[in-house]
């Protein structure tokens, strides 16, 4: 006999919750009407309107599969409870994903991950954690450009807003869960000034938690380790690229793809979905399993702050999985009592609605808890910023660096001095090796004609964007061609900018 | 009894190997002799320089850990046989091991990562891969600037020859080592331009390899399915930063950490090193396991050509490692036989030299087999490029995107076409949404007077980069403070740019 909670806890939610419901393709719709049916039995009221995104938008030639009367009930409701959704087999469809969480300002992206081992076989049986990843930034901006015959650039872009957000959502976040640890992974022993700002705002955020443990690791080290050894983390947050795979690495090492949900959170907006994808090989078959968008919409009931209904929800969900109801891609001979399709698991969690696991750990939740989590931006003075020079990118197909190092000397010295020139990053003049490989792809360093160079070391000075105009025109009539420019900064006198190898 | 094989495998190789030998920091010395030992007891005879570098090259004031008699050295050699090195704390010192690999062009990074389950302890009993990672490029060119207060960026370079060596080489290195198949990780359904080229390199050469199995997957479920069942994948070809993560995966989840080498090629130059660090908590206890570097040496064996020598050294030291001699970190009570020490376990190997081993697969060499391998360049004929744009960024604190788009349109207007304005990634101007954040980084893209604007989509129509450099005069002018510029060109007529998010 399991135990069973107050049933009170069956009373209505106090208001309707307003959200967008969006079905999407393929076991979309089979396991969204599961997860609403067993909402409505838990007498949760939703105040829903339903969107038709992804597939069928697409192929009616919207190239983000959101049509304009999705984005006004998006705007309208602000939540958006998602199932999976299909993106056409071509070029020219965008990620709806992508685009929903950048139009919407979706900054957080949580992905708990769990090990139900042994019912749900795992290589690591003890294992919960949550990656908190970033959602708007980093190479995921889109931006490419190629801009000489061999070679093209993605900018990755991080920003100090962006960083304190999530990373202060990920304190926070640790702060409401009871968790004791944020591991933040980065990657700043090689992107120093990128990666290296999102680590500096993690220490400086982290030491208005004193209570939560807060520790660096590196991305590569780290992932190694989180793949082998999962029951040492906690809450980790990181950067967009990294989160992407961490997150997908902790799923799938959990042993429960099929059984995650995923929140994305902004200021203002929130999307609930499962994890996987739309599985159109088997839609229609109702054979699908609903707990991963069960999951994203107990995340939702936490996010409206129904964390009763949420919990209520939750241990119905772990009993019936406990008591060996499980779908066909879960059930195993020996573990399993009985074979369900969609509808029939959603049944069997209704009828323990109440209940609570005995072998799992049951969610318990507090007097007056409260899991909505309010980041409160702060402002910052900006910093001085002062130009000291630019680094011109320059297409050219012979190989030989010095040749060109000496030729673009000359026609630059009445404007600006050329301090270097790299390829790929590599410094090939002056004084570079032979055995550097040379693409047609140069990045010229210019500094002001004033600053003196010691030992390689120029103390940088200040010029005008004008001398940088007028560099610009004396290369364009020499004859060389400018693909791209960055200019060089210092703020508060610090350089904003790194040396190359080699330098 | 083990077997033993024929004696002739004893004989001296038939000329010295030219190397370097990096004795390195922490636990290097004592595993470089142990090394040594067992290469010298191996009949293997080198013509070896030795270098300092690391450490004390460092302190004493070199920035990179390579003092220049070290170069000489390099340089007249081409092989470098490397223990592991420590960089001192602090900032200002640049990682050697980036440093040789960029200035020497070794492209490829191969890590294979196998598991010796029971003996030594994984999760995954049947694990035999090779991770070939790119090595020279993508965002370790460590390419970074600052130009706004709030936002930094990093660039992602990707090249077309840098792609096709690297790929050419896996397949080369399947062809060589009998593999099966090659699996190239990519993220290009976001990076389309950039992990694009690597994608579409990869399926151009795999079409020279008939008899190879090639298939793509994406990073992200990839690094998790390899974390997961690493017995599905075979060799792994990936760019530079998706290597770094999935061959510290591959290694850690091996349970091989302490046992894996590592080698690092380039067309005249490589270099061979364990994959681990040096240890400085147990320098000079002669407890250290030198088999990590015992396998880039054997590896260095097989690039000279030595490949009876290599699988020589391997053999006795599988059979060490099944008889159950280990060094601490391996030893275990059960498993293991007997504990040693650096130079016992040395010993050991070299005792077992002529055997092979009986649990684990034994190497073998047919006859005129040959590791070495040589990529050749193809040269390509280049494409038309065409400039018929450029996006100029901005820095601007106001965050009202329709009041900045108005302003610039109207200072551009006699020069080029403001197209859209996006914000990290997103497009804001025109008709953006009041939900998405804003930093002061703004993506100003301007295209021909002359283009058409149908439907969002232009007919991007050819300009003069003089039409740029006035632009960028009278928005300099009008007050607006551009931070950098990247070109807009079409490549045979195919567009060589990304669209902005909701574009």
């Amino acid at each position: 006999m399991k135990d069973s909670v107050n049933a009170d806890y069956l009373k209505k939610t106090t208001k309707a919750l307003p959200v967008v419901v969006a079905k999407g393709d393929g076991i979309g719709p089979e396991i969204m009407d599961a997860t609403l049916k067993i909402l409505e039995a838990a007498n949760v009221s939703l105040d829903a309107d339903h969107i038709e995104i992804g597939e069928q938008a697409y192929l009616s030639g919207n190239t983000s599969g959101i049509p304009e009367s999705a984005w006004e009930a998006i705007h309208k409701k602000k939540v958006i409870l998602k199932a999976p959704i299909t993106t056409p087999q071509g070029s020219g469809y965008k990620s709806l994903n992508v685009t929903i969480r950048k139009s919407l300002g979706l900054f957080s992206n949580v992905r708990p991950a769990v090990s139900y081992h042994p019912i749900v076989e795992s290589k690591h049986p003890i294992m919960d954690l949550v990656v908190v990843r970033e959602n708007e930034e980093d190479l995921y901006a889109g931006i490419e450009h190629q801009q000489t015959d061999e070679v093209v650039q993605c900018l990755k872009l991080i920003s100090r807003p962006g960083s304190e957000k999530i990373v202060r959502y990920a304190f926070e976040y640790a702060k409401k869960y009871n968790r004791k640890k944020v591991t933040c992974l980065v990657k700043d022993n090689i992107m120093k000034i990128s990666d290296g700002l999102f680590h500096s705002v993690f220490k400086e955020v982290a030491k208005e938690y004193p209570d939560i443990q807060a520790e660096s690791q590196i991305i590569d080290i780290a992932t190694a380790r989180i793949a082998n050894r999962p029951e040492e983390y906690d809450v980790i947050v990181t950067l967009n690229l990294y989160g992407d795979i961490v997150s997908d690495v902790t799923a799938e090492i959990s042993g429960s793809v099929g059984l995650a949900g995923s929140s994305n959170i902004g200021k203002d907006y929130a999307m609930f979905e499962a994890i996987h994808g739309s599985a159109p090989d088997i839609a229609g078959k109702k054979i699908a399993n609903p707990s991963g968008l069960l999951h994203g919409a107990i995340q939702m009931l936490q996010y409206f702050g129904e964390v009763e209904k949420a919990a209520l929800i939750h241990n119905a969900w772990l009993t019936t999985m406990e008591d060996g109801i499980h779908t066909g891609e879960i059930y195993k001979e020996g573990h399993s009592k009985q074979k369900v399709g969609t509808m029939e698991f959603a049944d069997a969690v209704i009828a323990r609605l109440g209940q609570v696991p005995s072998h799992f750990k049951k969610i318990e939740v507090k007097e007056g808890e409260d899991f909505r989590i309010n980041i409160q931006e702060k402002s910052h003075a900006p910093k001085e910023k002062k130009l000291v020079g630019v680094d011109v990118f320059i297409d050219h197909r012979d190989r030989d660096a010095n040749k060109f190092g000496d030729a673009l000397t000359d026609s630059s010295k009445d404007f600006l001095k050329l301090k270097m020139i790299t390829n790929r990053g590599v410094k090939v003049y002056p004084g570079g090796m032979e055995s550097t490989f040379c693409t047609d792809h140069w990045r010229c360093r210019f500094i002001s004609k004033n600053a003196e160079v010691i030992e390689g070391k120029p103390d940088y000075k200040a010029i005008d964007y004008k001398e940088v105009l007028e560099l610009m025109m004396a290369l364009n009539k020499a004859g060389f061609d400018i693909i791209k420019t960055e200019n060089l900064y210092t703020f508060d006198g610090k350089l904003g900018f790194s040396l190359g190898q080699g330098e």
